[in-house]
């Protein structure tokens, strides 16, 4: 992998954390994501620029791993690397290591290139990857689908209104949303008792300012290990899917 | 005023923009109220040690007055001082300003000194006063109201439940969620063809995770300005009352 390494500071801020002084879950993917728009803003492929050509960079899954939520105040170090890319698919991986260099987070992330005139995936341009260095390969990988919740009883559901708010500069409902319905939807007495070890979310249709959402989640403990799995539905469609493997909050 | 001044940079990040490409109002405070962490974490008066004592600061009004909302990635400096306090309320300034050293905003705040146990209001502790060598005044200063909301007609609503990440490290619903909740109960096109000049945010009474609350909305073009009014309820409590001022976006 010869992907151009980029790497920044970050100190956690009080309001990137919960209740219990840590990082939330979208907030960390927020984080990181921002490493990579600066590595990308001085790279010179900006936000603006790819909009200028008519497409947008879209997010179709990522794969966190967390050794460790980051809390309060702590000083972090997001080192971000454009790793390969084929025809269709970025992949692109991301750390989060402490001050003493111990590592607390790692995702790998999906990007596709999204024509916004034709709403539909775009072939990636040589321009728009070609700052980065990174691998051109033919491999699509294959990585592992998030779990399917296919049980109906005992079903957790909360319903909410995307907002104004949630809707960022790139005009997207933001990351962190998405990981504030599926993690509210979780009682929180599993939420305080819980720490949440990996997860595997995959993106697969937009959701719209206006739109309700309902937030489905399944809480697997009949496996050795504790699961829970996810579902963003508009009233029709099946938006992200998501599952999860958590530990006892020590 | 001889309270200590504290200043600190803060590059605005993309998560705390909305399509609009500049901040959120919810996110302005949070961005002034780090700076008053911070210079409270110097100075020792952490919340931890707040909260040892068995109490907690509580904050019941914001004036805000904005130039001009920090746009996505601009570098800002943040100013603020703990000006003055008599026997209960503890008076703080905040100002943001560029890089080259053009007032963007300001805020007037008022805190409070919470008994954790009572759930009332206390006497302000020397040992938590002194450190910021603000000024002790008799007087109470008497703030403007916020507008009340009159009329019934007319009044947009939306409700939202109070979610498990609304609550932030110092155990309470985070500021950003009531100007969230006040901004999204006005239509799309009020908040995208308009820019927020002032608004006055008085907070009564506390919610909690799990509580429904209703964004009361009212916006007013009789008069010369634009304005508009909001209110916070639970089922049988105003819990927060705003008022804000307008002018057309350019």
């Amino acid at each position: 992998m010869s992907g151009k390494k980029y790497s920044e500071e970050h100190k956690i801020l009080f309001y990137e954390t919960d209740c219990t002084r840590r990082v939330t879950v979208g907030m960390l993917v927020n984080i990181m994501m921002l490493a990579s728009q600066d590595q990308s803003n001085e790279l010179g492929v900006t936000v603006k620029k790819v909009k200028g050509l008519g497409f947008g960079w879209v997010i179709t899954q990522h794969l966190i791993d967390i050794k460790r939520m980051p809390r309060i105040y702590e000083k972090v170090n997001v080192i971000t690397e454009a790793a390969s890319y084929n025809r269709y698919f970025c992949y692109r991986d991301f750390w989060i290591k402490s001050e003493n260099g111990e590592e607390l987070a790692k995702m790998h992330s999906v990007f596709v290139l999204m024509d916004q005139n034709k709403r539909k995936i775009a072939r990636i341009l040589p321009e728009l990857i070609e700052p980065y260095s990174s691998d051109y390969t033919n491999k699509i990988e294959r990585l592992p689908e998030p779990e399917k919740l296919i049980s109906d009883e005992q079903v957790k559901t909360k319903k909410y209104q995307v907002r104004f708010m949630d809707i960022d500069s790139n005009q997207h409902v933001n990351n962190v949303h998405y990981f504030d319905w599926m993690m509210d939807a979780l009682p929180s007495e599993f939420l305080l008792e819980h720490s949440l070890k990996k997860m595997n979310i995959k993106y697969k249709q937009e959701v719209h300012y206006g739109d309700t959402v309902e937030s489905r989640a399944y809480i697997d403990l009949n496996d050795q290990e504790i699961k829970t799995v996810h579902q963003i539905k508009t009233e029709h469609t099946l938006c992200c899917t998501a599952s999860c493997e958590w530990i006892p909050q020590k």
